[in-house]
């Protein structure tokens, strides 16, 4: 039976700080933001939500509102001194992916970490006070993950000390390169560097795209708005179809803080080459803490939905039961708060790594541990994305019917998460590089120098494992059972992967599994860490039950790996399924409302018809009918009411033809 | 290695006839409408697809076209005397869910099978020319899949022998109704029927809601559009929200073919009680046979792209790989395409025996095989739908970047086939009905008058069955060790169920995974039942291709459930690997190309920039670039040079505030 029994008035207006709360946020600092933000777009009609129904928008209208967003963004920026990160915050806050969002996410944090200090002094303040918009011009029609492929070229010319960006071919076109369709001045373009017919591979160049003081297309540049993505997906951003005609750009711009290239034409190598990476990795890392917060939001509003709605008599109580009381529902939304909160939580370490790196790297040049943190937020992308995205849709799924309706706000969040299964690298192609990395660990005999790695050890004994005994449910609370399956599903499938390479098989499907699996084992220690972490605090016990909830989960499919005399017996199977039902109905008897509450999304984060402050959902649901503007078609009312006559015409037209046979 | 290497022209305008595809298609007489529909579509404008690009309009200009095209086919369907299969065909084929659909699909078909006679005389021809425009009001706010908690009364006046419809609440009132925001003028409201204070259940009652010479609603209807759905489904489409204020209905249109008021208000019986889910089972049995084209849509649109785009030279050949040869991508296209075919050859058998059933239906009132029609629609209805909407959003992310792009088509596939999974029943509430009838047929020992429940005799004996040895990978294409897989999980499942019933566990969650384990083997059979029929065609061999992979698809997740000593070994698992693979790759070197080539889908029907006659994807995709309308946006590029100057202002605004506290 569950507790939180969702009327109208349940949702906040504004976030409220509680213990807990402040720990699920990540300290009080990012907390204190987001309350910021909130209150800035709270009163501010520009970012109003409730006025607008974007599904219903023309995309040029949707973008309009974007773009009007983006400068009065700017102009909250720059009037109260937003540091960078609160920037980047309130723009995920509009749920609208800005056409300014590439300037720090992408832009700036290359011109960072990729120029020189001469070219920094003159470009950063540039674009940190936005005389330039930037964007960054990776991805080509023919080449997405496969950077190598890219066909866009920099030919060094000696005489003009400059280079000249060109497009050979259809496939070199730049192809889905965020805020230029329409907004960007500048953009980052990766290209082949040529000088003297020699290749020395990709650099970036920075390059002017339009005139700052009207707007227009610089010469031998050109450029199409893209046009719409699936479902509605990234309204705000206005992504560009860019081909380059000789296109000059300055020496100068070539970014040059480790490669460079000289006057006379002389290429200096850069000193290390694990650079190149780098900014797949940041935006990874952004990627490995944000997506489970886009999971939470859905599970949200399911959650205050499905408390809401009644559906049948199930215990002939004379009323009828809550949906989130059926099975149907709590085995679909529990797991995914599970998985959300383990993404959040950990998601916020792997960040807490990536920065502490990033500042060291910028004093030190030292990359050392650039490998590992490649690996890890790689793991976490796919992993993370994986889940965030199809979660999300398992959550307007679980809503049934009027999940279909866009007002319930499920289609955008959707629509916004689903695209990161493919972009920064398909999830297929770069799943491949965490097997490639357990493998090099292995042969390497390095792998104890990660923990996450501990199961390899497996495969140097010849020893079978030692089989775990589970004589009641209980028993599959106990961490070493728990680990004992997951570690020995992946001593299966790395064993069952050096096979395949071994005989040269193409692994590039069954990796995504083995990633996947590896995530779980990742995320499932570093949850209990978190949790352990916090043994002595008052919401310890709802940890406990989210992080029971999550290990019996990921265990449910984990166990159907091992093969005798490993596989689980039936009895073991029945208790694991016991522990799992068990496990669901505590969190959602006893912890869910206290963890929905310590989230405290408030109704303009949630955006959505299923989780209003003032209305029901029924109530939300009715009066976003009212203010449809398809009620107000009647200029085609004479148009229906003429179709309605066609037979007469018809007829008689008939009666003609006939008459005229005669 | 791939044969069918996509490039430009390969995709057909016009639907070619071959012996392969006239039996996939179902026959001549299908093929033929096709092909009918096609010609009239190509070459009238109000049809065009290309010229349109959908997903960047208003929703309500949108639906203005759809009115249109509504308008267009009517015109159509008089003139040439298009057979009502035709027109619904139409519908399909404009990919747009027309505000016409309803008016056979559920209007008159609910006329037909429950009108009296009188009745139809008068409604029928009315509803065939489009004098009327009709609807079908059931689902309510707080109502969908449980008919029983309707709350819209017809309470009967026997002073003016009318009905008086009326909606009690805001739950009440009628939501999601098809063609009924601004189109229909006729609705069959379902009500619970009221005579002198003494309820008698639902009823339906021809309502009329607009008036036919002006579109102004009718006294005591309130009505408004719905509002958006996600993802710009059903575009097309106007559904209603409707609330009665008493609004009275004849007596003589409460639809009376089986229970009947009489004028002074004595209500008479149905004689049998079986015709309620009727209608439901219709548009069911049309679900089964349809869903599974829309998934082959989506297979061929991948398919083409996978085949042209290359990345990667895997090989060292100095030439990149198409990415349909990674596995990646055929272990997610190839078992799509056996597991569509699967859908479409069974539907068809399982639509033909709902027509035989209505033929006879209506001349003899016989319902005895209603209940069995019932369960297999059910079944076929979660199967089907479950599979083709998360298949094509499978399709669209195995392409990797571009399926994102709405020009591939993916977005609207998957918006307009994913809501099924909650429509005409959430699969979650409606899959509960499988095992039931299981459970009963058991009970009542009639399992043997179903083929499609053999596997109940497992639970009759105490033997332990015996077990399978597989010493070859191809020992896994037999068909009796197939069945042992697919036979046993059932037994084990079924068991499971009925041990959680007894124990008065909450199985609506588990009964999903029952009853699609249940589709499985029935699917299973139905398409080696298909087959086997067909052994002397010269297309027998791609048949036979397209089984083995849908069977060791199924097998691949169907033997995880079986326990020790059922359990397979981890040898046993191998060669199921390896005939899995040996079938993914026969499959798609040997049989794709004529297998896509015999559904031979048009340009038109595929509606996708990566599936065009005579252009590229990369050439589709730019020039759908060069066409958006947000190339046009120059009246807000002041708006946008302005905003990289408001660091200026802010500047000097800040010094002036400074100043001016010196």
């Amino acid at each position: 039976m569950s507790t939180h029994n969702q009327t109208k008035g349940n949702i906040p207006t504004a976030p409220e700080e509680t213990p807990f709360g402040l720990f699920l946020w990540g300290g009080k600092e990012k907390f204190d933001r987001r309350k910021a933000i909130l209150e800035a777009f709270i009163n501010n009609p520009i970012f109003s939500k409730k006025t607008v129904t974007t599904p219903s928008l023309a995309r040029k209208d949707a973008w309009t509102r974007a773009a009007l967003q983006s400068r009065e963004l700017i102009r909250l920026k720059l009037k109260h001194e937003w540091p960078h990160r609160q920037f980047m915050e309130a723009i995920r806050l509009t749920d609208n992916m800005l056409p300014v969002q590439p300037q720090f996410r992408i832009f700036m944090s290359n011109l960072e970490r990729q120029m020189s200090d001469e070219q920094k002094a003159i470009w950063i303040p540039k674009a940190e006070r936005f005389e330039i918009f930037g964007s960054y011009s990776q991805t080509e029609l023919g080449h997405g993950s496969n950077v190598r492929g890219i066909e866009t070229t920099a030919t060094f010319d000696q005489g003009t000390d400059e280079f000249i960006i060109k497009s050979p071919t259809i496939s070199s076109t730049k192809y889905w390169i965020g805020a230029t369709g329409i907004w960007a001045t500048h953009s980052i373009v990766v290209a082949r560097l040529i000088i003297d017919g020699k290749e020395y591979g990709n650099h970036l160049f920075l390059t002017q795209l339009r005139n700052l003081d009207t707007q227009e297309l610089m010469p031998g540049v050109e450029i199409y708005e893209m046009g719409p993505k699936v479902f509605q997906g990234m309204l705000g951003t206005d992504n560009g179809a860019l081909r380059f005609h000789d296109v000059r750009v300055p020496r100068a711009q070539m970014l040059a803080r480790n490669a460079q290239v000289l006057r006379d034409g002389t290429y200096v190598a850069p000193k290390n080459t694990k650079h190149s990476y780098g900014s797949m990795v940041t935006v990874r890392a952004l990627m490995a803490e944000i997506t489970g917060w886009d999971l939470l939001k859905a599970v949200t509003v399911a959650y205050h939905y499905t408390t809401f709605r009644r559906q049948f008599d199930r215990d002939h109580r004379g009323a009828e039961t809550p949906v989130f009381d059926y099975a149907s529902v709590r085995y679909r939304l529990m797991p995914l708060l599970a998985q959300a909160s383990a993404l959040v939580l950990v998601g916020q370490n792997i960040k807490r790594a990536y920065d502490t790196y990033t500042e060291k790297y910028l004093q030190t040049n030292d990359t050392s541990e650039l490998e590992d943190l490649h690996l890890q937020t790689v793991g976490a992308k796919v992993y993370s994305t994986e889940i965030t995205g199809h979660g999300i849709e398992t959550c307007r799924i679980s809503c049934g019917g009027h999940g279909y309706n866009a007002l319930s706000g499920f289609g955008r969040m959707y629509a916004n998460a689903i695209n990161a299964v493919t972009y920064e690298g398909d999830n297929y192609v770069v799943a491949q590089q965490v097997p490639r990395a357990i493998l090099k660990h292995f042969k390497a005999k390095t792998e104890s120098s990660l923990s996450s790695l501990s199961y390899l050890s497996f495969l140097r004994t010849k020893e079978p494992p030692k089989m775990i005994e589970v004589q009641t449910s209980s028993d599959w609370l106990e961490r070493d059972k728990q680990r004992f399956v997951l570690e020995q599903r992946l001593v299966l499938l790395v064993q069952n992967h050096m096979e395949d390479t071994k005989s040269k098989k193409d692994t590039s499907f069954s990796t995504h599994a083995l990633t996947m699996a590896h995530g779980d084992f990742v995320y499932w220690k570093g949850l209990w860490n978190v949790i352990d972490q916090n043994e002595n605090e008052d919401f310890h016990p709802s940890l406990t039950a989210l992080a029971q909830v999550f290990s019996l989960s990921i265990l449910q499919n984990a166990h159907l790996a091992l093969t005798p005399p490993l596989s689980l017996t039936q009895q073991a199977r029945n208790l694991l399924a016991e522990a799992y039902r068990n496990a669901i109905n505590d969190l959602a008897d006893n912890h869910v409302a206290k963890i929905i509450d310590a989230y405290g999304f408030t109704e303009y984060e949630l955006d959505s018809a299923l989780a209003r402050a003032d209305e029901t959902p029924y109530e939300a649901l009715l009066n976003g009918a009212k203010k449809s503007e398809m009620n107000n078609m009647q200029h085609l009312w004479p148009m229906m009411v003429d179709t309605r006559r066609i037979w007469r015409e018809i007829e008689q037209e008939k009666q003609r033809g006939r008459q005229a046979k005669l």
